[in-house]
């Protein structure tokens, strides 16, 4: 039995006490966090602290905090050449203070607290400065994933901002289809299906084979009609350079 | 039993076809097309034609045809007074030739030859110009579809103009993130969840609720960093434009 302890009680740090807590191979041995209120309604799953004094030993020390509060934490921790990772996209494994054994252990995928996840399905990247530590982080990561893979912080930087693109901006963009429809009087609703079947598309072929419509066909005809008909400047913008950029990727 | 005859043989008419011969109300009495080829695989199912003159009796004409084929086609049509549609999102039913009663059948969807659709789950909206055709067009659309819709001509060009929003260009923000993970040696497959996730998430919540990430924080740094990352001019203007867009909507 590997044993963690988690500091942090964010969307990522709840959903790994889950995982873990479901997990047959890791056990959570302290759950820290600033104050305890977050994290009060597991006090009979798990020893709950709000003191770094109170920390006791473990395999692994799990970082999901913000990024911002990473490098601190760390260099805050009362122990030293324990096994210390975060859990960010875009924080260097670095950023952990030098007085202990320094990881990554980032899951790739968007958390709220209010949705439950998979976590089998969801990609955990890791990432170990010494070389002994990998086999250890990669069993904590195959106790909760199928999908876990070592990534250097390149790659994982890569990562990160693409994920920013296919989440956040993907995002937006049904933000700004939503405001479309409405100011029109038709439903976002009847959107649904269709961004649903857009995301599934992709799973089995590529973006590239999967494009169609008026930019990739350069169908200037319904371009021009659409440009007409968006009257706010913003939603312009994005048309053009959307399309702009279908039409580069296609050689239009 | 509903009549209907199909006209053109592209992704839409393809899946029409299937539907309609799955459903209980609806059968298709021919199939149209200018060359044979196409649909001669289904001879035995239906009686495929490719000459106008041909044309039976039926109570619905669908022409499945592109936006510039419509009109000519609806006036090539050898008989009047009949009901006659299209299934175009962005074409006005106008557009068919006056000489018959005209409307419009619009499966909000993205369609492939290859990948197999559930039409059941697919929204078709409606529009028809004479009153007394809207119900037999609503009983054609509920044969195949649960979520069938009137919509009016500016209802449903705002539908279409958000459909290439959320497909077209939500599409290229994911080939713009396989360009990003390619060229740092990342696998863009460990996106793929996340993108099924985002597009999961905005079936119960608004696309507004739903955003995270840098830009709706305002995290500065980390969109820097993002920045400084991106070396491709064009991927560059993705995401300073997306990124002002969050900020926008979020009112940073």
């Amino acid at each position: 039995m590997i044993s963690v302890i988690l500091l942090g009680a964010g969307n990522v740090a709840t959903h790994l006490y889950k995982a873990f807590a479901a997990s047959n191979n890791v056990t959570v041995n302290q759950w820290y966090n600033r104050t305890l209120d977050t994290i009060e309604s597991y006090k009979n799953d798990v020893e709950i602290i709000n003191n770094l004094s109170q920390l006791t030993e473990a395999d692994v020390y799990i970082l999901a905090v913000s990024d911002d509060a990473i490098s601190e934490l760390s260099s805050q921790l009362p122990f030293e050449n324990r096994f210390v990772v975060h859990t960010s996209g875009s924080v260097s494994a670095y950023d952990i203070d030098k007085k202990n054994r320094r990881g990554v252990f980032y899951p790739l995928q968007t958390f709220s607290k209010s949705t439950s996840v998979n976590f089998s399905e969801i990609p955990i990247c890791i990432e170990t400065l010494v070389r002994t530590d990998y086999s250890l982080l990669k069993s904590v990561a195959i106790s909760i994933s199928d999908h876990t893979k070592r990534v250097n912080s390149d790659q994982r930087a890569s990562l990160h901002l693409a994920a920013v693109f296919v989440n956040n901006f993907t995002n937006q963009i049904y933000r700004v289809a939503h405001e479309i429809t409405e100011s029109n009087g038709a439903e976002f609703d009847m959107l649904k299906p269709l961004i649903l079947e857009t995301a599934k598309k992709v799973q089995d072929i590529s973006p590239y084979k999967a494009q169609t419509g008026p930019a990739k066909r350069n169908d200037k005809k319904t371009i021009k009609k659409h440009l007409k008909a968006l009257d706010n400047a913003h939603h312009k913008a994005n048309y053009n350079l959307l399309t702009e950029s279908i039409k580069k990727t296609h050689g239009r």
